[in-house]
């Protein structure tokens, strides 16, 4: 299948067709413009981030919400953001399970992506495999990022809805409110509640939250093992779906301003990744015998 | 100080000056420039890239070199670049350990780096570090990076060699090369030698290496913990800084075209950062309603 074949089967919900252009998108970057151009998906899928540090229990989450809008009758695709390389292992085996938990599901479709080459090119990617699954006919799409880093913040620009997962021990809000991550959420999850503390941490959440005047995210305790709170997890999460259904343009127009500006990063740095090494090493030796310093050299590079 | 009056505060060794201009350079970015043209270094300092997965032991081998460069008598500075959120924990607390143990030796200088803003700012602001740790007369710089991801991979480019630290348990040789670490490392450190699997980890990775006709690193088992094997590591930097201190180029203009690429990066990233939100707003309703894609609004918004 190529080019108007492949946008035609993507939009059937051609799960083999799909998969097709994930790859063509990872692979070729901005080479996928014209497979998105033929799709013109109409922002009508839901985009739900999930971001968190490490080992806070994100997937478990995840396969929680796939269960809870499987049981909706809603169709679930997953992007499992992975800016760790393969080495570590850990995002990836969570994948793998969850894998083998819904492999049967024609509902639900998981993709993992990990970062490779510049990084502005997976942010980009993530923006444009959530079109496809948005064209492919997902309702809701789950945006699972490991929550290291600015880039996680970033790629979750892309979401209507921003669930942050913290759990009880990860040290006290001052670190949570260093890390960026008070900003970027709508909804707080306390995972793993039953370990001590997660009262403690619930309440000193709702504290910070009161600092800010203009914000105010749930704070909601949840054991992705047991279930305990999910159902309180889906009412806040529902309050933000209804306004996106009801048409709510702000919610799209955030997503897309995300969209757009992680599109122009990837490709502005893709660009810069194919300097001539010629030129390089022309300015680099221009440096070297301090005609320039690397400041002016990189100046020049950019102009 | 200001101006000149702290660049050649710098340049006496300060270290009350360097902590203002490496404050400078992480809060203003591009407008360290002015400070890193007064200084001019002169690419002295030899630049050793620590890199590898979390949770090998680099802070151990970092605190062991400091140790051995310390005992011929030149001054380290050490700059621990962290990708991680402050809330992950990890890295800083290395970073506080190894303060303890060195902070009353005025022949180190140890600074960690958070990521902050847009992700390219990191590795511009490693780079002017290293450049103003350099014009403070420190002999070694050791560059420490989490090594998760490509961002870690780019930082390490500004290195005159490479330590690419492992340890037993990790997952097995395809693993590693598909991360990317095997193009990247001078010397393959097996760390946690003690562990069971560390004669196999070598073996392998030494198998991994004779499939590349064009590299042939060092691959040492070592024990930061007791010391073992860290002679066989000096020596194979040894080999590598002793070209560098002969004066051969081509490791000086390698360091150099990773300064002059990330610097480029880091500015054009912010520059993008700073966007006005009118115009990517106007942008955004373009893609809403069907007139443009995401991608063609992107390519408006870049150019």
């Amino acid at each position: 299948l190529e080019g108007s074949e492949l946008a035609k089967a993507i939009k059937k919900g051609d799960r083999r067709a799909l998969s097709k252009g994930i790859t063509l998108v990872e692979n070729s970057g901005n080479g996928a413009a014209g497979l998105l151009r033929m799709i013109r998906p109409q922002s009508k899928a839901f985009v739900l981030g999930i971001t968190g540090p490490p080992g806070t229990g994100k997937s478990s989450l995840v396969d929680r919400l796939i269960g809870v809008y499987r049981s909706k009758g809603l169709k679930v695709g997953v992007v499992a953001v992975d800016p760790t390389s393969p080495i570590t292992g850990g995002a990836l085996l969570g994948d793998r399970v969850r894998m083998l938990a819904h492999s049967q599901d024609s509902g639900v479709f998981i993709r993992s992506m990990a970062s490779r080459g510049w990084s502005g090119g997976l942010s980009r990617a993530t923006s444009q495999v959530v079109r496809l699954l948005e064209a492919a006919g997902f309702d809701i799409i789950l945006l699972e990022t490991v929550g290291i880093g600015q880039s996680d913040i970033e790629v979750v620009g892309v979401s209507h809805a921003v669930i942050v997962v913290l759990m009880p021990g990860l040290g006290d809000d001052v670190q949570v409110s260093k890390a960026g991550l008070m900003e970027v959420g709508d909804v707080y999850v306390v995972n793993k509640a039953d370990l001590d503390g997660a009262d403690a941490m619930a309440v000193n959440l709702i504290g910070v939250m009161k600092g800010s005047k203009s914000r105010f995210p749930a704070v909601i305790k949840v054991s992705a093992r047991t279930g305990e709170g999910i159902a309180s997890l889906e009412a806040a999460i529902e309050t933000i779906r209804l306004k996106f259904d009801e048409g709510h343009d702000d919610l799209r127009l955030k997503s897309l301003k995300g969209m757009i500006l992680e599109t122009a990063r990837g490709n502005i740095l893709e660009r810069l990744g194919h300097v001539s090494d010629t030129k390089l090493e022309t300015l680099a030796r221009s440096v070297h015998t301090g005609r320039l310093t690397v400041e002016e050299a990189a100046a020049k590079l950019a102009a």
